[in-house]
């Protein structure tokens, strides 16, 4: 039984690290759990993850890495010796070590990629000629192909030779390549299994295979795959040679990235991961970025408020309503953002289908209006025993409510068409639009209305 | 070229349904990507959606069925005659088979059930009786397992006689069991490729597979894929027994379900996806149920403001700051909410770990409310001309940044200790408490400087 004062594990990972022995740090590290292993590393400051990279073999060292967040992987690599940092990158798949350096520093990358043998070098340079959400930045290089002519035998003969070298490849495909590195078709791994030795295994293979270019995006690649029940994807050149494959895993990863990002922007977290260990300037001045743009939208929208003074002077009770309808639209259209972003993310919708969106999103709108504005309306007679006074409220949130629910439906569709992040965006301008369209409406209902509310 | 006045596709979807020729209808389908088909099939209505499954073939409806959203699926198939229902779900993998029963309403998924084989309908009520995010719900049955006593020989030519059974099975790995059923040993197709045809399938397995328990959590099923580079995982019972297996891939999608159902619980959309092709009553009244909360938390907390209407009345600028304070801390403390359910979620983040994100969060906060107080405090003093007024609004939305950050950092914390749902109840939270203190620091503070002010 763990007495209730034992230490939490990375103050041990701590106290091992200074004093520096290898085997006793890989022996602390073997008995963590992968969640608890990045729970720890990920506590240590900057300079001790490096050291603890170095410190112990490149093989668990990588293993620490696949386990940590990405942008401490990378900060931590970045400060080891070029040529430690190599040795770890050449133990990770070829798709990982291509994200890691992406993320580094020009001069830091091209130093860890001088350390790497030339072949692995050239590879690596290659993956990371793409961009991260196309077909060819996410694929891999490590699975087999062989030329079209070599026999059944000799394809075994090499399977056998090179299974260490094969161990961590994808192996449910073989592709088969002219000469010339087009790709000619593909090979089963069971289709061997009843073949006769001496056959070649072009006579064996399905010629045609499908295969995407390497500049298909995320989008394209995940038509592919809800189309075809394949493990993975050849990917080939416009001169239409093999240069990796995509398998379906890389593709639903890259799903769950994108969705994850879009979680975060729509919260305001902008620009990447934020993790409580990064240094509080960095994490300050990220989240300023954000707050700043909103906080001058907000005076904006309040100067509406200031614009009407007289009517609230007149009508104190009104201010009591201002947040209650700034939030509450926030909230309706908020619901209609989320509806049209996953509908967008479904493919259900068409970013040209604006006024679709705009009729349904009415519909409900009135219906969620004329409820919310009643309630509010029977809260403000209620209080002040003013039937008017609860007529403006109500009126004022109704009508509201349908602005926001038509801002916040259409507005994701008609930044994805400009090419916008609908996630980063669309919060935003709701909120302003819909504060500067409640606040016109609550105080001007209530200055047309100023002799019945006083 | 099409001519520009071309009607969208589920136009003529809706023609070629009205007459109902059987194969006009699946030759049409089959002119369709796959999301231009759930496009144009989510936009039948849900009559029409259920005559057009029954009018083509099974294979083809469970095609369909595949690429639609879940709840329409659903629905239509409720709507079928039980005997065709049963065919078309015969033709879908069985997990995908069992969520779409498991959503039906009971009565018509035991008569769907009874229209089934006997075998089909076994394995299907077993693997139901699973939650979604166990490693039981996550399972398929559609793998190869063989007695131990089975010899290479007898192992190929029952691959190959039910060749067209096995057609859409996980064939990576082959399990290998005693007699009573126990899960002894995992076999792979590519050790079958050097074995001599008389051996039996124990002396080529390779003993003591690892598995998990089918009462495992979503989360420990991640944990198991982040430790062992495996395409799947066995499922058994309380006695070792074989019940199952894992594909990652399951594992993935329910993981992106996960955080596509925790983006729309943040945004209000509840209680399962919202299509804008559902009635309209339906969709008002879901959203209704999450917005009756909110103005309820929202009235509590404007209560806050009607008790000061003396303070606002002698300086009625202060109504201006109402909503600026109560967005922006909205807004910071949302930052602060997406990042601990994003360290949650990366297993980076103890839940009983409030102390040290509070700590983090109040050193940002404080930052964060200088830097926006101060800019507040500037506009204000420009904007009246009174420094006093600047420095009421700058030290309220200072302070109150600190509490935001303070409550949304450690709110969702809380709410997963009490096994409640961050996602859902975060917001809400957050919202009412920064409003109510907002509120007070601002109508407070300025209650005390009044001479000041006037």
């Amino acid at each position: 039984m763990k007495p209730e004062s034992a230490p939490p594990p990375w103050i041990e990972l701590e106290r091992l690290l200074e004093q520096a022995r290898q085997t006793e740090l890989e022996a602390f590290l073997e008995t963590l759990s992968p969640r608890e292993l990045a729970l720890c590393v990920s506590r240590l400051d900057d300079d001790r993850r490096a050291r603890l990279l170095a410190a112990i073999g490149p093989d668990d060292a990588a293993a620490v890495v696949e386990q940590i967040p990405e942008v401490q992987a990378v900060d931590a690599i970045e400060m080891i010796e070029p040529e430690t940092a190599a040795a770890i990158l050449h133990e990770l798949h070829d798709a990982d070590r291509v994200d890691l350096l992406s993320d580094m520093e020009h001069g830091v990358a091209e130093a860890i990629l001088d350390a790497m043998t030339d072949e692995e070098a050239e590879t690596t340079r290659a993956l990371r000629d793409y961009a991260k959400d196309v077909a060819g930045g996410l694929m891999t290089r490590e699975y087999l192909s062989f030329v079209d002519s070599m026999t059944v035998d000799d394809l075994l003969a090499d399977l056998r030779a090179n299974a260490s070298n094969y161990r961590d490849y994808v192996v449910q495909y073989i592709f088969v390549t002219l000469p010339d590195g087009r790709l000619t078709g593909v090979l089963r791994l069971h289709d061997l299994l009843f073949a006769a030795p001496s056959r070649t295994i072009r006579e064996l293979m399905i010629p045609n295979p499908l295969s995407l270019r390497g500049d298909a995006s995320l989008n394209d690649v995940r038509t592919f795959f809800d189309r075809h029940p394949l493990y993975g994807v050849p990917v080939v050149d416009d001169q239409e040679r093999l240069i990796g494959m995509i398998r379906r895993a890389a593709m639903n990863e890259a799903l769950t990235d994108r969705s994850d990002a879009a979680f975060l922007k729509t919260q305001g977290i902008v620009g990447g991961e934020e993790l409580r260990s990064m240094p509080i300037l960095q994490r300050s001045r990220r989240r300023l970025a954000w707050l700043s743009v909103n906080i001058a939208l907000n005076v904006v929208a309040a100067s509406v408020i200031a614009m009407h003074q007289e009517t609230l002077a007149a009508v104190i009770a009104l201010a009591v309503f201002l947040p209650i309808i700034s939030d509450m639209s926030g909230c309706s259209g908020n619901q209609a953002v989320a509806v049209s972003m996953r509908e967008l993310s479904l493919g259900l919708l068409r970013p040209s289908e604006v006024g679709r969106v705009w009729l349904k999103e009415v519909s409900v709108g009135w219906i969620n209006g004329l409820a919310l504005g009643g309630l509010l309306a029977l809260v403000a007679w209620a209080w002040k025993g003013n039937p008017y006074l609860g007529l403006v409220a109500g009126a004022a949130l109704m009508l509201n409510t349908v602005v926001a629910v038509s801002i916040g439906g259409t507005v994701p569709l008609l930044l994805r068409r400009l090419g916008m992040d609908p996630a980063l965006a669309s919060g935003p301008i709701l909120t302003t639009v819909t504060d500067v369209c409640g606040f016109l409406l609550l105080l001007g209902i209530a200055s047309a209305m100023l002799p019945l509310l006083t």
